[in-house]
């Protein structure tokens, strides 16, 4: 079986995204900042991290607030992932866009991307709430960083509900001008 | 003139020290895993980069709170700092420790540290409260955080009251088993 990786942007002061998400503005005020490593600011390093997670994931598993704000409605009615993506939901939206299955809770949605990735890793992509969800479960193997040299000052804090200490062993640093990208792997007990 | 540089160690989830501080505890509960590349993890990278700081740091910014449970009654009644150390503070504590001033404000402080510090830099020590004054305030020109490989959980957040956009372009990563030191330099508008 893969890893359960967590691959999150973040600013130096913790958000995620800023304030006054909408699917217009789906990462909110300045919240691109956070995203220059892929878009306007990336390198050929910046890239290949992409890549890598791409190519190493076997499915991907998304909040359904991200999902809504971020994905339906965008991409041309496409799924932009080239794996299956598994929408964590209590109801499945009237409009169905291919690529993507909605499963009830994290354990649903871990237990479907399990089957479908087999050998492969599982993206776990966010938002915020369901990265916590997935690192109060203990079910991380690995966070991927993408440290944004920003300071937001106002938005989705990434972490805040997490309660109680987890360990990590830093695996890898690659630094780009739009991010400090520093991959972790949990200490199990 | 030297520069103004705020130097923190702060946990993946932006705390800089746990919960529960005291003069006992001065770093909260599971708060010296933040300092854990100062004291039990340290390497020879690690001890560089703290005489960096101190030979090149002519003053030291630290804030009352900070003052009163970490320095003040620690340290057997002397300074841990090899330069003058300014406490802003509205009060002058009754008990006075050698190597001490204390100041009004951070305007007041950084004036004196100035004219202490001469063509060295000034060190802005902390807690978060202090950090965040000087942040908001435009006075930093250059920010190293010391990331420390764990998730606290709970704690006090160094950053939550910044208020505004704030952009850094990273000037240096030095990786130790106990840390990610990335030195920022502050992008003026």
């Amino acid at each position: 079986m893969g890893k359960i990786i967590l691959s999150l942007s973040m600013s130096l002061d913790g958000f995620v995204a800023g304030t006054n998400i909408s699917p217009q503005l789906p990462m909110g005020e300045n919240g691109m900042r956070l995203h220059d490593w892929i878009f306007g600011g990336k390198t050929n390093a910046d890239v290949r991290i992409i890549e890598e997670l791409m190519n190493d994931s076997g499915a991907v598993i998304i909040g359904r607030h991200t999902y809504d704000v971020a994905i339906d409605g965008g991409w041309s009615g496409s799924s932009p992932f080239p794996m299956p993506a598994i929408i964590i939901s209590t109801t499945v939206p009237g409009k169905l866009v291919g690529g993507f299955r909605f499963m009830r809770g994290i354990e649903g949605a871990l237990a479907l991307a399990k089957e479908i990735a087999g050998e492969k890793n599982i993206w776990v992509m966010g938002g915020a709430n369901t990265a916590q969800q997935f690192i109060n479960a203990g079910l991380i193997d690995e966070m991927q960083i993408n440290l944004a040299p920003i300071l937001l000052g106002k938005g989705i804090k990434l972490f805040g509900n997490t309660d109680h200490l987890t360990e990590f062993e830093r695996t890898r640093t690659i630094e780009t001008p739009a991010a400090t990208h520093i991959k972790y792997k949990v200490k199990r007990k």
